[in-house]
């Protein structure tokens, strides 16, 4: 059916899946066990500590990682709508291939690839016995494994138009009053480093220090606008542009989420503070 | 020693180690330490957050996991007994074998596999200086990866009777009254999702809904009964048959263990609930 | 410029990066796409799980890895100074190459590796366009990867004296009095098993049962000094030579963090108690 299949031989995982369950292992074994004994198919664990149901930083997470991860099966499952009418999706895309539920959580780093030159809905080389509640092990590991192992994507299913694939919004910053910016917690790493829906860029807007504070109430943070960790004292709040690039809220040797007191998905109003 | 050595290129593990400590990391360098470079050794973790001790749990996702997973060495330690005159074993079982305590850990897996056709106890190929509290590292990686690298089972130690195997009981849906039956929660996933010890056919006795609730106390929930978290409105619960085929409370995006103020190991009653 | 280069097949790591965030993935990534596709680098997480910042208890860890992990390049990253002046480098010991910040991380390990030979600091083959706060993605995988590839260490950037390079200090025992230990604890893992920095032998020094009491205030806790978990009744703390070789404290099938009421960091002063 296929005339010129390409091969891939990587497959990466961007899941809510977490660390407890099993479910990670599941998707590994099933994978393993398409790809069989002695195949090249590496497998790699990009993260899946994202936020239960949080599509926007999965979207965010896949997206970020195209810039130093090879050409491969890129898997994402973060999934509210799992068991219901929506699609899953194969995109391909700047010699790529995404595999995941229709609802945008692709949709960043296919753009990011080079936007989507083709997909099909997923509805051949299934788990059989699929059950209602679990895609990942069922349905996209199974397709990611065919992929990487030379199954054509048209083979997959039917062709979807690019243009209907489900898209969602990057989150804005919002300038709420002259120099006072209104920023999306995006992520709160194991360290307890915020980070912000803003280009590093902002940085430039908010002088030498800023002035952060939870939107829904909250105390007053000042931090020192800088490079990294080690640029203020220990236990102090430091405002730096992060590794993916955005504005994040760190505090050195301690935790920035617990002194600003918020968590993924709340609101922070920023701006310039008046000098000490 | 052995004429047909049988090879396995695969090695499985469900523990409760965790992600803190270590310790699964050493199960992986001592298995690539004995495989040793360009072996076609592949290591699969399919589950580490096994509740500390858990034997129950952790026998119940080895036998899950027969579905998914093509044959190899699937190691368990799940072992309260490491360092007492518990044996270790290692059962040979429909052209797989499975490697842990002899507590009943292995056992429901290797019933899967078809049963234990021999099995042994292990006193060699054990790694030097072995310890009294992680026989992880010391005893089971080590015999996995010698048996993945050709070793006989009959290399291991003494051959021991598969009927003298510990067994453990498998848990039963208790029918209270008329209709109201008493629920083992097995596991409680990272979503929150609660999963009972009861086969996914018991929702046929429930009705359009269910009461649940803990049994040494706690509120009553009212679920739908249904087939996926977005049956129901975000926020509400439903009680489906999840992705192992076990009745399960979930929350559509919240976590129904909080709501049913439970954890694993505790009983549920659940009935069927009149209609609002 | 290499003449002779040794090449590795291995690249380990050990970090405080924990499960949150996508930083592990990052790492792996990279080693991947430097490594590219059917390459025989293998990859192992010996522990991500090092509490925040805690360059001793990396350290250790990276040291202990020693006894069960075949020569490789291993990589630590704990490391408070990102983005200062702090070097990054690589030390060769023993047929081993270690390589993460100079800040003594690293050092146990080398040492236990029969010394650095040779060491450089990292300043090529760093990935393109390098953040101020994750050197692990952009200097030490990358690096990792180029030797475990076959580029030779004095490739990766100027020779360091090996004698300049950053050394801690190993935490020893107190004796705070005749028979009364203050010890420090070094690690809390999964279970609630508190590990000292005390070698195994303290324990011929404390007779059969030992009182410990958290030295800023805490209950006494009495525990029978024995060799496993199950030695004392489910519940009961034991004192005991643990897979490292240190003494920790347990209890059978419960926390002992918890009972004693301590952290990683802490101190515990450790006596003989009058037999009951």
């Amino acid at each position: 059916m296929s005339n010129v299949a390409t091969s891939y031989d990587l497959v990466t995982f961007v899941t809510d899946y977490g660390t407890q369950g099993g479910y990670v292992g599941a998707l590994h074994a099933v994978v393993d066990s398409i790809a069989g004994p002695s195949s090249l198919v590496r497998v790699i664990d990009l993260d899946h500590s994202i936020p239960p149901q949080d599509v926007l930083l999965g979207a965010l997470r896949m997206e970020r990682s195209m810039s130093y991860l090879r050409p491969g099966v890129h898997v994402g499952i973060v999934d509210p709508g799992v068991g219901t009418g929506r699609l899953g999706v194969a995109i391909e895309a700047g010699g790529r291939v995404f595999v995941g539920p229709d609802n945008g959580l692709l949709i960043f780093a296919a753009d990011a690839a080079g936007g989507g030159e083709r997909a099909v809905a997923l509805e051949r080389h299934l788990l059989a016995g699929r059950s209602n509640t679990f895609d990942g092990r069922d349905v996209f590991a199974p397709v990611a494994a065919h992929l990487a192992c030379g199954v054509d994507l048209l083979e997959l299913g039917p062709v979807v138009d690019v243009t209907s694939l489900v898209r969602i919004g990057r989150p804005a910053v919002r300038e709420l009053g002259a120099g006072t910016f209104e920023l999306l917690v995006v992520q709160v790493d194991g360290f307890g480093n915020v980070q912000f829906a803003a280009e590093g860029s902002l940085l430039g807007r908010l002088g030498d220090h800023a002035r952060l504070q939870r939107s829904n109430g909250g105390s007053d943070v000042i931090a020192l606008v800088a490079s990294t960790f080690a640029d203020v004292p220990v236990g102090s709040p430091v405002l730096l542009v992060d590794s993916d690039g955005c504005v994040a809220l760190s505090v050195n040797r301690g935790r920035a989420d617990e002194l600003l007191g918020v968590r993924a998905g709340e609101l922070v109003s920023c701006s310039e503070a008046a000098r000490g």
